[in-house]
């Protein structure tokens, strides 16, 4: 996975949307330096996966649309794993921040490296994956617009226990933070807390990092206190204040899950996507629907998949990196890395993988894998078949329990089959082997070297019957 | 499917139901002239499916109850496909109106086709398909009871919003309909609103209707215009709001499937079905169960399916048109248009089709796909086998991987196989052919000739062993 | 399964716990005679099965934890099915109550049964399984350490509408129990309400139960009604309402597992395992997980499973009675009564079962079955095979289409397989039979005599080739 895979479909929407008019030079810095201790992990907490992606990869594509000169990753627990995590990502820089007091002194790690800088700097947290690159813009171009020391982001939270509150004039200018436990009766009715993402006008910020200090409960150095000391300061209002909801433990990475999953699936079925049993299906945002397409419960859609319109998918299916063309029907069934043509039928208990390439209008039937083949157009593999390293023409009928025999203990080999071959139930196909046209393998036949076009194979022992023969101890029929 | 099918649960449950006692003549007239453009879809919005059942086949089939003498559907975008999509339904009048100038308009269009129609129009719309058989039958009474000129349906709406308010006096006599747009701040309070489904004197309607103007911001005919020249007016509560929802769009959709669904999940729990994560099955309305069965999670019930009691149905499970006797297990399987007799076990992954028939107390195992088959009781056919065309008998064993060749490329052929006959593993059976009774296949062996009673049948080679021998290039073991 | 088994993990806990200081004796009795009409089942209400376990059964398991010195069910309707279904639990004493005419009457059944006995008497109902242990064990230490005469559960509820409302002075004690039907306005405000569960001074009870009447609507005896003659008798909250629900019908036995599923993801996710769509996950009380594996949607686990760290289990597999160890990944699988080795990659459509043991790194893929199987490392069954009663050793290559014939009809025999052996496609083992270590099985061949060490064993016709044929009315190809 590269940057531009991982992140094709927003990238796309950038360049279809209007830059932005004014911009200055951005600086981004994502918070990625605390382990999580309540996820109870191995894995640094912005490592855990949402959605098919990390949660710190997702604080970095949400930002692509701001276009940042600068991307800075402020590391600590696990870092050279985090830095690992994100080698598909160009030109990040790592800030190292060895010890975790708080986040005013992670923006103080920044000092060195941001020397010199003369524009803004948007300060992310990495475990905050769901901010939509809309409010990113809004935040930043209110910053830029009103050439603000600070602007913060807030949300209005139906129930904002816990969190400081945010007061501003008529004009969004920040008058006031209180903390929760500070706050009177009447100012804990005011639902608009701070979300804890900050755009700054680095040379003032740069200036006031030094002034922090721990001096209070926790001992951390608090990012909210530079903001005391910078002016003007505005806020900016979230609009689905979701977007601002922190990662701590597994619970909240499931209700973010859900977040997630309603918006994706929202979008494709205002696009004309049919989703029946909607909660029961996963999408990834990497996954393309066309319209009069049919998803059905029980189907997971991830990675880099494309359905065109007319599909049925599911139950019960994963289809995962493939491309399906129009009208195909999948049931029950697993798909990766592979290409399903129009109008074809795959399942229900089949498997395609590493690079199956079928043809239109044909048939994959129950108990069939596909694994680095390429089908023809109307060729059916019915049955309890494996089919591995094989080309097949067109109109190609595989009989029950056929199977290509394409290991030969050390190296694999290539079954190639030609246009309208029959191959009998369970025959093998011993790999080197090519089968031409028009050929018909008998039944239980194992084919161990080439057959030429329009030939009849057969590789079987002559039946025998031993009449009067019954099975030793058999019960016998009470007759 | 006819209609007779496809609605037959219903009409049992009329014929059951005391008949409308003072029933005049009914015509129904259903609105499905619309595109329904937010569904994004190339099909006009009535046909799309709901449950198995297309949205305006719905609205048929709750208005059968009503016994209506005449049932007239007006037709428009793409009206040829509507009218096809309904072709198991007998005596529709089709009505074509070929703009869509609102819904007094389209009551405009019924006019010549009911010249002389002397009894009650009741007007559904072709995008409301949950109004419940009762509701309709309620409306249809109190309109003739009271020989109303016109009735209508108005619902209490948790959250009305944008619909019209229904205003009344003390004997539910029409006084006011106010678009929530003309409301006063009072008004608003009031939330009991038209639901857009009417029940007219025909004749009085008939009068009426060249009188609509198309004089609004919509420039539209509105029926509920008319009602202002009619008299008397009542309306009639439905008990459950949800029964209004139209379908707009793919997640009004979603939303109406939950509805039918938990309808429909409701009443089973209630004849006493255990459903095990209920939220993750889905049953269409068109399947009956029996008490003490149970269905485990993420299963599909569908079409004219019976489950009788005792059964263990799931997980993962799709049964489509299917019988399923009692006490009966299906396991992560598909079975469609078949019948399972009692004491069967069927799953993980098997697959019976095309009219399978499975007797009593076999056992159809993992990896078994059983099409047109007929298998007599206590049967098994446990592992990677594929049966087609066949008749087995009694005590019958199917070895792992016997599969039936019942193509040879050009016509399908019939296997038949005696009680208690044995196949061994991995033998095909090349059709047409018949095994006698108490016979044995020896494992490997390809049967193409018949073979009588009381016969082993062998056809494999001798093995040979070529002591010495080691794979070329195979990586050495260490010692 | 026996009572230790079946109660394995609670027990464990309790062990762990401190024993309760200041204990007297305790018996507990359970009310189980009821019917259950609204189950609408054969079987009586307290056999239902909720997450794996009866009611009964899950009532009796979460009163280990007051180790109680007797434990009575008070049995009625199909008794003698209530007793066999409670077999596994020893020491259990059975009391019949003929009749049931109330909770007042069932406890009156006791008196014989108790005679002399001087300790504390708990009554539970037998349809109400969410008690959590914790709550009896409160419920109880406070009944001790005020030497009530009565202690009584009380919840509060949201909506407390139906059930009578418990009022206590300042110290807990009760001064009355009001029906809902004969509250004031003010009374129906008080939402704390008599849960129905009751620690008794079992001989000032004992005394009291003769006094009880039937004087009431219902002709019953209350329990309720012995609480008023009885001092000090006092209230006890329940922390968590849902704890008290009743199961009556299938729709609270679905709300009661929903109840219990949630209680036993957000302990999972708690403790550092990630669900994918928890909704759609169920596992049973009796599982065990560890930290960092994921647990991926429409999976079932169950019975006594453990699954071990960094494992991806899912989408759509059941795993029961198994141990999984680290690392390993199973999709669309089924995997029951098995174990599988760290590293070990297991789907999709593969099925475990019988006794299954696979070793470390080993690949089991598609369409596999194995049964009372043991494999060593790194040993592959990749496709289409059934494998049952063998052993195999290390680094052995299963080719596809491999099946063990292990049952010749009468008996089972078993196949062992050396180290390194590979068997080639389709081919047969037809056991009892043993391959020695570094042998290789030609495609297609079916053996069935010992191959020693290091042979290649082949048993197979030839390849017959005739050219010039085609299938006779085969349709031609247009060229």
């Amino acid at each position: 996975m590269d940057e531009k895979d991982s992140a094709g479909t927003i990238k796309r929407g950038i360049l279809q949307s209007k830059r932005l008019a004014n911009k200055g030079m951005v600086a981004v810095a994502i918070l990625a330096a605390g382990r999580g201790t309540r996820m109870k992990s191995q894995l640094p907490k912005v490592c855990h996966a949402l959605g098919g992606r990390s949660l710190v990869e997702r604080v970095l594509i949400n930002c692509l649309s701001i276009e940042p000169s600068r991307r800075l990753v402020i590391i600590g627990y696990q870092g050279g794993l985090v830095k690992t995590s994100l080698k598909a990502f160009d030109n990040l820089e790592f800030v190292e921040q060895t010890e975790q007091l708080g986040t005013g002194h992670a923006a103080q790690q920044l000092l060195p490296h941001l020397e010199g800088f003369t524009g803004d700097l948007l300060v992310l947290n990495g475990d905050v994956p769901l901010l939509r690159p809309d409010t990113l813009k809004l935040l930043l171009e209110t910053h830029q617009a009103h050439q603000n020391a600070a602007t913060l982001l807030t949300a209005n939270l139906p129930n904002p226990q816990g969190y400081g509150r945010v007061f501003c004039d008529g004009q969004n200018h920040l008058t006031q933070i209180i903390e929760d436990r500070d706050c009177t009766t009447a100012q804990k009715q005011n639902r608009r807390i701070n979300a804890g993402v900050y755009c700054f006008n680095w040379s003032q910020l740069a200036k006031v990092l030094p002034q922090l200090t721990a001096d209070n409960d926790q001992q951390e150095y608090y990012l909210t206190d530079a903001v005391n000391y910078l002016s003007p300061v505005m806020a900016v209002d979230v609009e689905d204040y979701q977007e601002i909801i922190g990662i701590n433990d597994r619970k909240q990475l499931a209700a973010a899950d859900a977040i997630l999953q309603a918006r994706v699936k929202d979008k494709w079925m205002t696009a004309g996507v049919t989703l029946i049993e909607p909660n029961s299906i996963t999408i990834d945002d990497t996954v393309e629907l066309e319209p009069d397409t049919t998803i059905e419960p029980q189907t997971h859609l991830r990675g880099n998949t494309i359905i065109r319109s007319g599909c049925r998918i599911g139950p019960g299916s994963l289809i995962e990196n493939s491309e399906i063309g129009e009208n195909v029907k999948v049931l029950f069934s697993v798909v990766s890395d592979s290409a399903i043509a129009a109008h074809t039928r795959v399942g229900p208990y089949a498997h395609l993988r590493g690079h199956a390439t079928v043809g239109e209008a044909c048939r994959v039937g129950n108990f069939v894998e596909l694994k680095n083949v390429t089908m023809g157009d109307r060729t059916n593999v019915a049955h309890l078949s494996y089919l591995g390293d094989a080309t097949l023409g067109n109109q190609v009928n595989i009989g029950a329990g056929t199977i290509t025999a394409n290991y030969d203990g050390v190296r694999k080999h290539r079954t190639e089959i030609g246009d309208r071959t029959k191959t009998g139930s369970n025959s093998v196909l011993v790999a080197p082997l090519t089968l031409g046209e028009d050929v018909t393998v008998a039944a239980g036949s194992t084919v161990t070297e080439d057959v030429p076009s329009d030939s009849l194979v057969v590789a079987r022992a002559r039946q025998v019957v031993k009449p009067g023969w019954r099975l030793e101890t058999a019960p016998k029929p009470s007759s």
